[in-house]
C-alpha cells in the first residue's frame, strides 16, 4: 500500500513518528541515476540543489540519516560532505551496514527508513519500519515502498522525503 | 493571483511599470535547479544561453539588477560574470541584503521585483511590489507569485522575465 | 506556412532543390540551448551525437556549409572541428556576415537556407530562400520559418534537416 | 514485428535462447546520445548508473558481450572499462568486426543479438538472429528490431536488455 506526499495519511503520520534513522542510497535517489563519465574517465554526478534546504531542515529534528551506495567511486563522498552526511560508499551488502550501525545507535529496523531505487536495495526495503521508493525507481523494488516519491530521483525526491519528515513532525507538535 | 506572459494584463503592466530593481534568485532560476558535481568536488550548473539576448535587452531600459544566491560556490560567480549581472552569493538572509541595498539605491521595495523558486526566497517575495517565480518552484512559495513563468527555471525563466519587461516597457512607451 | 519533415510538400523540395548553402547557428540549434557552466568559469555544451552521421551524408551532396554564431566561447569552434565544418564565432551581425560569405561563394540569398532558433537569428531567416526553426525556437522567430523541424535544437534538429536535405536529394535524383 | 519487455512473448523467448552473443552499439544505447563537449574540446557522455547491475547480473549467464562504435574518442573505452566490458571503438563497418568475431567465437549470425538506435547499425541489426533497438532510435532503423526496448538509450535500455536475458534464461531454467 501507498501513500503519495499531498495527502500524508494518519497511518503514515505515525510510522513517521517512529523513525530514528533515514538511511539514502545514492545514485537514482540524490543523482538521477546518470552518470557524466569524461574521456579521462572521471565520473560526475547530476544533483538536486533544493535537497540542501532539506537536509538542514531534517538536521533541526532529532533523526539520525545516513547514505550508503554500493558505488566505489568518490563523487558520492563529494556529494555528502557537501551536504554534510555521513557516507557509506564502495558497500558491496548494504543490509550488513544498516544492521552494523543500528546496533551501535541502539536502534530497532522498525526505527529505520530507508529511500532506495533498486534491486541492490531490495533487502533494506523488505526489512525496514518505513520503505520508501523514488518515482522512478526499478520496476522489481517498486511495490516495496510504503511510500513513492512524486519528484523522481534527483530532481526533488531526497527534499520531498524531507518535507515529509518535517512537515510530519509539525503536526505532531501541534 | 497570477497571471501568464502570454496575456500581460493591464495590472500587471501597471505593476511592471514602477519596476526600478529586478533581483534574482540563481539556483532554480538562472539553473534547473540541478548540480554537476564532479568526483575532485567541483561543481557545475546548466544554465540557459537565451538569457544573455535576454539581460542584454533589459539593460538598454533604466532598471537596476543584480542576483542573490545562499549558495557559497563560485559558479554563481562565475555565470554572473559572463552575464555581466551584479552577484551576491554565500548570503545567509537575503532579505538583509535587499533592504540594504535599496537604501543604497534610494528604492522603496515596492519598486523592487523579486525572481524566486525555494522556501529561502519567501521573505523576498512576501515584500516587494512584483513577485515573480518560475514555472516549476516550490510548492511552498508557488502561491507567493504575482507572475509564474510559463518557462522553468534554466530553461528560459530569466529570458521570459527579461522578455516580459522589455515589451511592458515598449507597450508603455507607445 | 509551415511543413514537417514526414511529409516533405512538393513546394519544399522545389526549394530544397535551390539551396547551395546550409547556414547553422550553433547555441539552441547544435545545443539545447542550455550552457554548463564550472566553478572556474570553463563552460560545455551539450550536443547530439545523431548529427555527425547527418553531416557526413550532407558532404556528399554538393551543397556548402557553415556555422555562424553570436557567442564568443570557443567551445563552438571545438564542436565544429569534430563535425568538420567551417564556423564563424564571435559574430556581432549574422547578416553581415552571410551576404559577405554569399559574394565570395557566388551565391544569392534565394540560394541560402538558415537554421536559426532566436532573435538574432531573424534577420539572416527573414531573408533567405529557405528559412529553417528549429522545434523549440524562441516565440518571436517560430512564425518567420518555412520549416519547423520536429526534433528540438541539441536533440536531432541538424540531423533532421541533413536528412531533409538528402532524401530531397534522392528523391530528385529518381 | 515487435515486442515489449511486458509481455517476453514465446517466440522472443525461443530467440532468446538461442543467443551466445550481445553486441551493444555505444552512444544512443548506453548513453542518451548527447556529447558535452567542453571549451577544450574534451568529450563526456551521458550513462545510466543501473546498466552496471543489469550487466553484472548478464556475467553470471553463460553469454559473451562486447560493445562497437563508430565514436573514435577514448570516452567510449572508459566507459566499458568501468564496466567490465570488451570494447572496439572507431570502427568503420560494424558487421566486418561482428563477422570476424563470431568466426573466432565459432558462433553463426542467429547466434548473434544487437543493440543498435542509428543508420550505421543497419547492416548488423538486418543479419543478427534477434536485432534490438531502443525506444528513441532513428526513425530509419526502428522497423528493424524484433525488439524495442521501453526505456530510451542512456535512461535504462541497456538494463532492460540486460533483465530481458536475465529472466528469460530464469524462465527457461525452471
Amino acid at each position: 500500500m501507498q501513500s503519495s506526499y499531498s495527502e500524508v495519511d494518519p497511518e503514515l503520520l505515525g510510522l513517521i513518528s517512529q523513525i530514528k534513522l533515514i538511511v539514502f542510497d545514492f545514485d537514482g535517489v540524490f543523482t538521477d541515476n546518470t552518470v557524466i563519465v569524461s574521456e579521462d574517465g572521471k565520473e560526475s554526478v547530476r544533483c538536486w540543489r533544493g535537497d540542501g534546504l532539506g537536509i538542514k531542515r531534517l538536521s533541526e529534528l532529532q533523526l539520525q540519516t545516513f547514505v550508503l551506495s554500493t558505488e566505489a567511486n568518490q563523487v558520492v563522498a563529494k556529494r555528502c560532505e557537501k551536504l554534510k552526511l555521513r557516507c557509506f560508499s564502495n558497500c558491496a551488502d548494504k543490509l550488513v551496514v544498516v544492521k552494523q550501525e543500528i546496533i551501535n545507535m541502539k536502534l530497532s529496523l522498525s526505527e529505520v527508513s530507508y529511500v532506495g531505487n533498486d534491486i541492490n536495495d531490495k533487502d533494506c526495503l523488505e526489512v525496514v519500519g518505513l520503505p520508501i521508493v523514488v518515482q522512478d525507481a526499478h520496476l522489481d523494488v517498486l511495490p516495496l515502498g510504503r511510500y513513492r516519491t512524486e519528484k523522481p530521483g534527483g530532481y526533488g525526491a531526497v527534499r520531498e522525503v524531507c518535507d515529509l519528515f518535517f512537515k510530519a513532525h509539525q503536526i505532531k507538535a501541534l
